[in-house]
């Protein structure tokens, strides 16, 4: 799957294109894997912009590139030392079937995940930028209280999930009152705001009496603006997404939302900023024992949403900011051991 | 010199009214201030608003109460221990001739920063609160340059100084020619860029090839996401005050400029906080030591404004924001020893 166009606006299905062609040599050094699932993200709208965030420096992805999605697949050559045919490793192979990879960026999925969808979401990347993100804020902190928006996504489902392990304190937004359930009866969120229902702002001042510590905001846009007033003095703003920016182009809100953010900066002391995973590596066993001791223990009962063949990639990933899938949304593309 | 009214939008000299009272008793523990010189200072208008910086816990000013300014005056009267008459000292002495004082908050002048208006300039809060910014920032750090909007007020002429001062490189933004050759030729600024030049990005980025590792913001508003592309990656934003905001009610630009700086946050992992004096009185001596040291080093010359006469205190308030006075501004209200 190709990027025919750079999207303009929100995502249509001709901005991709199927393309066919032969499976890449392997060359020495390196090996090649069969995609067994692919991954749909938010994040991933960034890459396929013409100005990725806007930053002239960053390049953009040539037209007829394959799409740099994260993926799990099998081994089924390779010229690689560490790496054998039945290897089961994750990695950015991307929207297709098959890939070669020197290893680098390469993650062997651990064993304890259950299937090997949960390695793209929470034991992948949306799980590693939670917990990435809670360790940026410093951690889950005795009587510290969360706020966390797009809730019921990959990642807010999980960093959801990693606050209540720790015994912290998380309050998550959501649009709708099926993922608020979901948040609440399942992912085990103290208390959830639909931002979709006429008392939003009672819901949240009832669940944040002293103000959240940390704001992990997964949607920016006026929606960060408007939970200001919900943080703490001295609290933190944590950009983990921009769900809410990546289809119109910085067009934000009907007023200038940047005044009254300054104004609370500055009156609260209240810090913002982002994170990468980028770096990070060496936290990475830390994060895969954390996570697979909490699925053993039943603690955490990840939800994906699994969508069949490589064609409906588009969609899925349009659906993304349509209708705002609740949980992990993966593609398969193949089956583990079909061959 | 007390609130009348809470100011609606930009100052008018009749939010203030002259009051005339008795001079206070001084009870045991206290000392009478005979206030000399009184400052004005672009976030006093947060403390005179009815909704200060839109924080509804934050409590405002009653009307009628004293403008509570900072001064500089001489201890006439003394039932404290540590304070004698005679005694030059600073503190939050408000606009008025003579003040009580239980000594809270209150610094002595120290000796070498030459005339007392001094005490409220380079050696009081605009200094120290430039001091505090530049410990906040983590100190000036070989190769790094500084971007600082207001320049030519009364802290960014403060914290040119001391970045130069310390080897670092400061890159000013004012509104002026007048102002601009100011920072080059007096404080020592390395570049400075005028905002009102049609070639005002042309010199930014002619002074920015690098960007600036730190953006130490007296502005606020627009101009702050204005300056987000000249951020360089892993940079912070370091919010000292928000000038352009303090007359607008939050109003901001003709568009939403939250995202494009939400996109800066996380596509260039800028950070973005601001700074308290308060709790940091640790450090008066060391930055009392610096500032006295510089000038008599003549490495500082200070510019100050000096306007005769309490009844002058609201027009010259109104001017600050009206007309930006280059450098720091003081009311004369007494001549030292002319009791």
């Amino acid at each position: 799957m190709t990027l025919s166009r750079y999207p303009e606006g929100r995502l249509r299905a001709d901005d991709f294109k199927i393309e066919t062609g032969a499976i890449p040599e392997v060359a020495e050094g390196s090996f090649l894997v069969r995609n067994l699932v692919v991954s749909v993200d938010p994040m991933l709208r960034i890459f396929i912009d013409r100005k990725p965030l806007g930053i002239s420096s960053m390049p953009s992805l040539p037209l007829g590139a394959t799409i740099p999605g994260a993926a799990v697949g099998e081994v089924v050559e390779s010229r690689h030392p560490d790496y054998q045919p039945g290897d089961i490793v994750e990695g950015r192979f991307g929207w297709q079937d098959h890939a070669v990879s020197n290893g680098q960026g390469v993650n062997r999925v651990p064993r304890g995940l259950g299937g090997v969808e949960n390695a793209l979401g929470i034991g992948g990347l949306p799980g590693f930028t939670a917990y990435i993100g809670l360790e940026t804020a410093g951690g889950v902190k005795p009587g510290h209280t969360f706020l966390v928006s797009g809730a019921a996504g990959a990642v807010g489902s999980a960093v959801g999930s990693l606050i209540r392990a720790r015994g912290g304190r998380a309050v998550g937004i959501v649009g709708g009152e099926d993922k608020r359930r979901y948040l609440l009866d399942e992912v085990g969120y103290d208390a959830v705001a639909d931002r979709l229902s006429p008392d939003f702002h009672a819901q949240l001042a009832q669940a944040l009496p002293n103000g959240a510590n940390v704001y992990f905001d997964n949607v920016g846009g006026p929606l960060l603006a408007e939970m200001m007033p919900y943080v703490a003095f001295g609290g933190l703003v944590l950009i983990c997404g921009l769900m809410s920016q990546y289809q119109d182009g910085g067009a934000g809100g009907d007023r200038d939302n940047l005044p009254s953010v300054l104004h609370a900066v500055m009156g609260k002391g209240i810090r913002i900023e982002s994170f990468s995973q980028y770096g990070r590596d060496a936290l990475r066993p830390a994060f895969e024992a954390e996570i697979t001791d909490l699925l053993a223990k039943r603690s955490i009962k990840p939800l994906v949403h699994i969508v069949d063949g490589l064609e409906r990639l588009p969609q899925a990933q349009i659906d993304l900011f349509e209708n705002s899938t609740t949980g992990k949304v993966v593609v398969r593309v193949a089956e583990a051991g079909a061959r």
